[in-house]
């Protein structure tokens, strides 16, 4: 039971809470650990009591096999220990690898310059992209730190997706103030969710609850931040930017969660009935005594007075299709700058997909670290070569032009004296073969130029081509980042719109927007010579990837049964080419990649 | 407790038990139960009692993210009601997954028609290449079921790893048999470690143990067979070929474990103790009739007579360095043709890689589905052409040649051009773009061949090459299978003296084994020129990727500490590249791939 006499301190100050919304990377225990401690000073200098940090930011978020190290997993607890040594007149909670006995994803909880409780993740998430039973053992114990009078209650990500999870254990054994960090992948449409589940679970339990995540892009996958505190009415308190930096910092009025739970006598009983409930779990109290709090004649417990905090700012949020493309841009920029590039390539058809990603690089790495160039043959239209000349121009991107023609027809007159020595029993199939030359031999362009000068190539296929085979391996889909692979062909759309929505003008040319999509391989090619109107084809290819419905069930959507069944047919047999794709941005409940794995051997049709 | 009488059944006539080691097809479930049935035929025509399939026979292994489709867990009910039908005057075990409230990785007992028990597998592998946790719950549950007066246990592959998991359970409560049906994937040496923990298991628990393996290719696994039968002294009674289909028939004295036990008393007593430690797990007893029993005036239960066992063919087994030859030929066949490919092409350089994946592709496929392509250039030597001529004609294999000088000349000439509007703060690294040029013309030809004619395009890289990125993406990393991916240099010699030796002549000319090795993109290279020799490269790769070892460690070893750095530095580095390679067989307790999970992203430098 805890004690419920409002303590003096909680009535006399509010607690001073700062989360720490911060952009690691995988693997850089060293700069990480550097930008842990750098926060946690101006944590400090702002007055903060405690300072959260994300889930595993001493090692990034995910490790993978990284964690298989020995000497991963000790550099990051000799990490921990400079993190602790910093932790003085401020408490901090942050996460990292444990590993008395076993590996654990754990949360320290430090002050006074050394580790006062450690918290092992009790649900490890093994689904979508998350292999955390790879890895860790789930732990059974939470603890309540009480800290400048407050008791708080800390555990990790996952741990707030269950009712009955350690946030009910620490709550009904008496934590008033329950931190979560997390390492939140993000994708379309999950922040409405989450901040809905966060404030039921702030409401239930009568608690301020904080939940701090991480910022920034790893391979596939981009978190987006937007840290969040509740009262325990589940009412938002405060709210941090998507997809920035940022420390977010709230004072708390602790009190008020005292004197709500002295007056809610259901929540008072229902905490010693379900006390029983929590099967396996123990909870353990500390008392993390405060080196620098001073003693009033009174009995209250007070510090040097906190400087006043400056009115906050408003966070930045986006709307739907606003999120998606700050998830693409930042994405990018870390893929590109957390790998050691500074400059990209990336081919300009004059198509609308291409237009895309060199504006989200635009964005993301300035125009002066993007490069185009158009390469067109003699299938490629007057307005594709304009319109592309147009793009590169509003964007002031370098801009340069390769014919592809020399080198198709070099190789091309190259393979033919063989075919007549190949065997007759071999089919040719003449038109797809030439198709794809024309796209590899722009993969080799781009990858020359990378080799030469550094530059990262960005292929620019979206989901829809990624999901069907519309594309070519090793011609356009050579590269090293995929910007748009989960990016459906409608959002593509969607997306240039916004994107000039934004410039206020016509920065993307309306007329890349409107025109009919084309491979412009072969002479008046056209996407709806293969594939069905994208419009159709984007719900069959969601309800069939995303949701994993059967075809029966597509078909009473109100698809042709029969254009179903061909759709499913490319999605499957292009499992092949999607396991040699490069990796690219996950905006998607469900992405290709390790969200989704299929065997490429696979006979099933149903 | 279990009657300790020994049936009279027992005593009149041995029990006929068949292991069916079936190739099955991941996502074919028609097919595979076709072949479950048709295995049952056989085994029922051969007087076999119980007939046991290997581990999810019914979906194929591993089944991946196609357990997320509700109409596949459908179908494969449905599959299983099928086999069922078939288990009549015969019991089946068999693999399937059932889906009562959960997912899980389950074995049916089947007779007289009808599903008799369903096993749940209790301990699910999520390391390595395994993902169970993903998709599967755990059991709790096991059964004996008694049939034909013989008391049988059966459980799932990883389940008998665990000295205290069910076969002890099973054991003490009665069963006499144990049946462990797999889907294990093979890896070098493994066979050895599983045979001595398998006899240990049958004798610890004074049980004839039954182990049935899956054999065949799937993606980048390969299933080696190599089914096994111990009796209760751990004394191996029967085993199958490695690498092929086979029934393995076994006639048992099941009268033995009776008597072993009964004079046996600490096994007894033993029994009754650890009886109570099998925490959270119970085992169920199950009479299973049999319909087709004759019921003796002496209370004997017989059948029709069996027909004599043929005389037991020896098992077809291999060495070392031929089970990995014959992993890799299997390996290869099944993705080729379950992948509904017929013929292969690969570029043949006059090196040993490239001669070795055609000696491969030729005994998976036949010389006349294998086409080998000489794609000489400048920097070619007469001896790298006459070499690979030699042998195509020393395998009989279609050789084409078709030189690569003009697209690289009109590719040179297509990007010149460009050079000068490129900014100079770019730097130029020209002669690796013009080594990966060529490499990238080959990677084109070999694709618009296999455009053209339908033919796979196997890789010839070896895992020293993957490793440190020696090699070129697009280029000779273009094709869909990388036959030895995960083969060593050091193994790649061995593998080739190894066929040769098979042949009983230079199949493989000496001077492609002897020469040393060169990529051939510039004059005079050698790969000791940006590498160590292999016989020292390799060992730091063996410790760093498949041991997980530190810096330190392998310098430790004996081995130049800035040579280590600098080898572990490639290796990390070309994680980018792995990820966009074509899957390839695991031959390795490590291969890459889902094997290991390595960010691309990663600032670990330790």
């Amino acid at each position: 039971m805890p004690n419920l006499n409002v303590p003096a301190a909680l009535e006399s100050r509010p607690f001073r809470l700062a989360l720490a919304q911060i952009n690691t990377t995988v693997g850089d225990l060293e700069g990480n650990t550097a930008r842990i401690i750098e926060y946690i000073e101006r944590a400090r200098a702002v007055g903060a009591d405690l300072v959260a940090f994300p889930e595993l930011a001493i090692t990034g978020y995910p490790p993978e096999d990284l964690l298989f190290k020995p000497s991963f997993i000790a550099d990051n607890l000799r990490c921990l220990e400079r993190v602790a040594a910093a932790a003085v007149d401020i408490a901090v909670i942050v996460g990292y690898v444990d590993a008395r006995d076993d590996l654990y994803n754990a949360a320290a909880f430090v002050a006074n310059g050394k580790v006062a409780a450690i918290y092992h993740k009790m649900y490890l998430p093994n689904y979508g992209v998350f292999d955390e039973d790879r890895y860790f053992q789930a732990g059974r114990k939470a603890h309540i730190c009480y800290w400048r009078g407050v008791s708080i209650g800390f555990n990790v990500c996952e741990d707030i997706w269950f009712a009955s999870g350690p946030t009910e254990a620490q709550s009904y054994n008496g934590a008033h103030l329950i931190v979560n960090i997390n390492a939140s992948p993000y994708h379309r449409g999950k922040g409405d969710w989450r901040e809905k589940m966060l404030a039921t679970r702030a409401s239930d339990n009568g608690v301020v609850l904080a939940y701090v995540n991480l910022v920034g892009g790893q391979d596939e996958l981009v978190f987006d931040g937007n840290s969040l505190i509740f009262d325990g009415r589940g009412e938002k308190l405060a709210e941090a930017s998507q997809f920035v930096e940022q420390l977010l910092v709230q004072d708390l009025d602790m009190g008020a969660v005292f004197r709500a739970r002295l007056h809610d006598p259901r929540q008072r009983k229902e905490k010693l009935m379900r006390g029983e409930l929590l099967e396996g779990m123990s909870v353990e109290s500390i008392d993390v005594p405060d080196d620098y709090e001073i003693l009033g004649a009174d009995g209250s417990i007070s510090h040097d007075p906190k400087p006043p905090l400056p009115s906050p700012q408003p966070p930045v949020l986006y709307d739907a299709i606003g999120e998606v493309y700050t998830a693409l841009v930042l994405g990018t920029r870390d893929y590109v700058r957390k790998n050691g590039f500074s400059r990209i390539v990336l081919g300009l058809s004059g198509g609308i997909d291409s237009a895309l990603v060199a504006a989200i690089a635009t964005d993301a790495l300035g125009a002066e670290n993007v490069t185009v160039v158009s390469m067109p043959s003699q299938f490629s239209s007057e307005h594709s070569k304009s319109d592309a000349a147009l793009l590169a121009a509003n964007f002031g991107l370098q801009y340069l032009t390769v014919p592809i023609e020399k080198p198709y027809i070099a190789t091309i007159k190259t393979v033919a004296p063989v075919e007549n020595e190949i065997r007759k029993h071999s089919s040719s199939q003449f038109s797809l073969a030439e198709e794809n030359l024309q796209a590899r031999i722009r993969g080799n362009i781009l990858m020359t130029l990378s080799n030469k000068y550094g530059w990262l190539v960005l292929t620019t296929g979206n989901k829809s081509e990624m999901a069907t085979g519309y594309s070519t391996l090793y011609g356009d889909m050579a590269g090293g980042f995929a910007v748009i692979k989960d990016v459906a062909k409608t959002l593509v759309f969607q997306l240039c719109e916004y994107r000039n929505l934004l410039a206020g003008h016509e920065l993307i040319p309306h007329a890349i927007i409107t025109k009919p999509p084309s491979a412009e391989l072969r002479p008046d090619q056209f996407d709806t010579d293969s594939l069905p109107p994208y419009a159709t084809l984007d719900p069959i290819l969601q309800a069939y990837v995303e949701d994993d419905r059967s075809p029966a069930e597509i078909e009473a959507m109100g698809f042709d049964p029969e254009l179903v069944r061909r759709i499913i047919r490319l999605v499957d047999r292009t499992e092949y080419k999607r396991r040699q794709a490069p990796p690219g941005i996950k905006i998607t409940p469900r992405a290709f990649g390790r969200d989704r794995r299929l065997p490429i051997t696979n006979g099933y049709r149903g």
